[in-house]
């Protein structure tokens, strides 16, 4: 079955066209800018987008089975909805409606981007096969996707699942959210790209430049490196005395880091959970291409 | 139906008679002293209770359906082994055989204390109609138990849902579980009653003795009140911004407290949650009788 998933991000719109049957296989990829253009205009842009697509591999709209849309920003409970999206300026947005009006006849679903990238690894990457299980996308924020007895969970009233801003450091850093010490603000990537550019200069602001400077052996690189790993392995452990999930996929930036985070985050973690129970910690399969993929997968769910 | 609910705690064990088709009502109580005796004396000890219990209800034992047990520590996946109650100082007991063995041919079931609980605020107290929420025990330690789609939530992997030992204030106060900065140092009963002791004196060392100063309009009660209710808002956030449930009842001593707390605490937690949303916040119904009730109620359920 063809479906096509659409990923809204703050400066780009990311489409792809999914052969359900085939792995989940993505056979066909476009994008365009956004820029802040009203709700309406975007939607037609995708539509375009989507039927060039479409014409290159030798399909037509009629083709596909339904369009799955996700999007950095709360939903509402019937997932009709974008509550607010502050990255793209959307409040209280009909955006089902208004991706229907130009998909008609198709079915239309839309999600958070977080919850769309779990999805994606639960249907077909790391987290395949796991019903309990969570996804942390660890980039500019903290993102993160439940998978509880097969399904994504999207809160109990249906407001979502926020774990990025549970207060983890009381007086922290404020957040973007207007609160103060916010978990996001201490395991996202950014947090490690803010402190390697303080301590070692504007060529070490990235996530990236401070694990493979640890890795090369460089002191204040591994220090921060562990600091880091100290806060993680603190929203991790309490994950593990809350969900108990049988794994956890780390996406984003850091999923590529290798041993120098996963060995010492799965230690700390061991030690600092109520079980000492060992929890399974691995490289989220999709990066980039995980919101389009979820996005599209999620046309097919009933319940996400 | 005629179940028996069994409450093992540190220092007694508690006994009732539930009659689950009148409105969950208790018709008879007993208790005896536990002071460490060995696991299979103490269920000849419950054997022995519950036939006095019935025999004063003009009933024999083959009247009842069956008998729920509940302990303050882990059990196994299957509920059937207590994994570690360290205030019973049993580990790895096989409690669920034990107890069928003095009632042969009765149905048992083995459940956390907490779990207990709000399976017994949920099928007939503070969270009854309520799929999706949460009981918080606030006594020596946090006890929590998590309602999720209508079922008491066990776990991912089964070994339980320790919200008490959430990492919560990083290098901070030391927990009996060998860490430190768990969330039940911040948030139980027990720490106002600490606060109190250490800045009023030994008679303030309850969190009643100071929640009735702070009512009489002692100012430094009032100032550790507004502490604790800090901490605690931080921590009932997060719960909201992770499962966003519709309704959360607070049990133990503090329930009783009144505006005083639970005013402060629901416009709190509406400013701190990702959503600010306005959270029903409520106290618990069953105070000393939640664990027996709950324990005798999880007999019927298939999952619970």
């Amino acid at each position: 079955m063809i479906l096509l998933g659409t990923d809204i991000g703050g400066s780009s719109v990311k489409l792809a066209l999914i052969d359900s049957d085939d792995g989940c296989r993505i056979t066909a990829r476009g994008s365009f800018p956004f820029d802040g253009q009203p709700a309406e205009e975007m939607c037609l842009q995708i539509r375009g987008a989507a039927d060039e697509m479409l014409a290159e591999a030798g399909l037509n709209n009629g083709d596909i089975k339904g369009v799955g849309v996700c999007v950095p920003g709360n939903i509402d409970k019937d997932r009709s909805t974008v509550v607010n999206a502050y990255n793209l300026g959307f409040h209280n947005v009909p955006l089902k409606a208004l991706v229907s009006e130009c998909f008609p006849g198709r079915e239309v679903s839309l999600m958070n981007d977080a919850d769309a990238a779990a999805l994606a690894e639960y249907r077909a990457g790391a987290l395949e096969g796991c019903e309990n299980s969570i996804l942390l996308t660890l980039g500019t924020g903290l993102g993160a996707g439940l998978i509880l007895g097969g399904k994504i969970f999207l809160g109990g009233c249906g407001r979502g699942f926020e774990l990025g801003h549970v207060p983890f450091r009381n007086g922290g850093d404020p957040c973007t959210c207007g609160l103060k010490g916010c978990m996001e603000r201490y395991v996202s990537a950014s947090r490690l790209a803010r402190d390697g550019a303080r301590e070692l200069g504007d060529t070490f602001g990235t996530a990236r430049a401070v694990t493979d400077a640890a890795r090369a052996g460089n002191k204040t690189a591994c220090r921060l490196l562990d600091d880091y790993i100290e806060d993680l392995s603190d929203a991790i452990a309490g994950i593990c005395n809350m969900f108990d999930p049988e794994r956890i996929a780390v996406g984003g930036g850091l999923s590529a880091a290798g041993e120098i985070l996963f060995a010492p985050l799965t230690d700390l973690v061991e030690r600092k959970n109520f079980y000492r129970a060992r929890y399974e910690i691995v490289p989220a399969r999709f990066l980039n291409d995980a919101g389009v993929l979820g996005a599209a997968l999620s046309v097919c769910l009933t319940n996400a």
